[in-house]
């Protein structure tokens, strides 16, 4: 069966390509990867031949004439075409209402260790990073996850819209596997006190696609260069050390 | 008449509020605004009575049943119900692609005076905020300037689609207008770069209910509390300096 869509995105760390990346899997959609085929040059050499409206950066999903960018926009537009987002306008509308949150999240873990600026080494702004990573760990995270699990308390089922999943809950499952990664003392401090955030972790990892696709080598690890780092000083024990 | 919507926002600032408020008025969409007609106790005490998938923060717009937050996302489904998005979907998509290209540089822009915590004060994080707003002056603004100059070329005509305006337009309307606002030493040297933006700036302050509205008492000037401020030290005369 040849490929429905092309996914574009940096080859070597899993990043925010990995949302889309999930959801594929998850919903058995055949893809490619060019630049996980071809090498980073592939992607450069896609990016620079575009003009107009064009992707701002990676990740993007070709299937022919249409060009998607921005990780809520593609889930959302692959959503509404394979049934992993809703039928309903109204409830499609709040699923994405939740992924630009989850947005909004992934870029401030991004900031905890790139506060400064994303074109500058992490070692070159290690103090402002330890500083906007103890603002996270204790006044964002816990913000973040009670808006979450008060999103999943709105229908009975481990997930967002009850019995099926959404983009919603692959996200969410990526999102606490990457904050397990980066910060697990405090997620160790965090996790018990959110039990539908932890249910709906359990049984997206459960369905059959995703449990094919964690054992595959097209999973990648997490590492330093990706959204989500493991660097022990933002990471202190406690939130308030 | 009675009023369509409400707009949820701080009344104090025009923040992110502002994008909803001024698409609103170009659409000549009638609205209220609850927490500007009753203060901020007004918004705080709705936010405190949702639950399940509610607003994250503001801004936020209520018609009766429904609530949408998220400024790209209230934009694309304002746009598509009253005629500034599109009617072909995948346009439609594509407007939605730069609209969260503005909301990713708006982000941007509030960290240049908050990089390390939204919840500190800026004096406290000012030596911090000196170094990435001359990343974000040198590095950043060229780099989304020269997106969306190419985003405006696809088509010939003063906005994104040519002829008429979009949610697109009108909010690089307002990211230009507070940029010149904050950064006002770097605007004079990049703008006179960029004549497609100009001339998209140009010919929607020019529409007939955007003129009414930047006369009206309804429009709030920028000041420090907003996600646009002006402190002088974060925009140094050249970009390296």
């Amino acid at each position: 069966m040849s490929a429905l869509y092309d996914l574009w995105y940096w080859p070597s760390i899993p990043g925010r390509g990995e949302f889309v990346r999930l959801a594929l899997e998850a919903a058995g959609i055949i893809y490619r990867e060019p630049a996980r085929e071809n090498g980073v040059d592939a992607l450069l050499g896609d990016m620079e031949n575009r003009h107009g409206i064009r992707p701002y950066a990676p990740p993007y999903v070709t299937n022919g004439a249409e060009t998607v960018a921005q990780v809520a926009l593609i889930l959302d537009w692959l959503g509404r075409r394979h049934g992993f987002a809703s039928e309903d306008a109204a409830v499609a509308t709040q699923l994405m209402q939740l992924q630009l949150t989850v947005t909004d999240i992934v870029a401030e873990i991004h900031d905890t260790h790139h506060p400064i600026s994303t074109g500058a080494y992490y070692a070159d702004q290690k103090d402002a990073a330890k500083k906007a990573a103890l603002s996270f760990r204790s006044e964002r995270m816990p913000k973040y996850f009670d808006y979450f699990e008060d999103a999943l308390s709105a229908r009975s089922g481990p997930f967002v819209l009850g019995a099926g999943w959404s983009h919603v809950d692959s996200s969410l499952w990526l999102l606490m596997e990457g904050l397990d990664y980066a910060f697990p003392n405090r997620m160790a401090e965090l996790a018990p006190d959110y039990p539908r955030l932890a249910a709906c972790r359990h049984a997206f990892a459960k369905l059959d696609n995703v449990a094919a696709y964690l054992r595959s080598d097209r999973r990648m690890p997490f590492n330093e260069d990706g959204i989500f780092r493991h660097y022990p000083e933002l990471d202190s024990k406690g939130s308030d050390a």
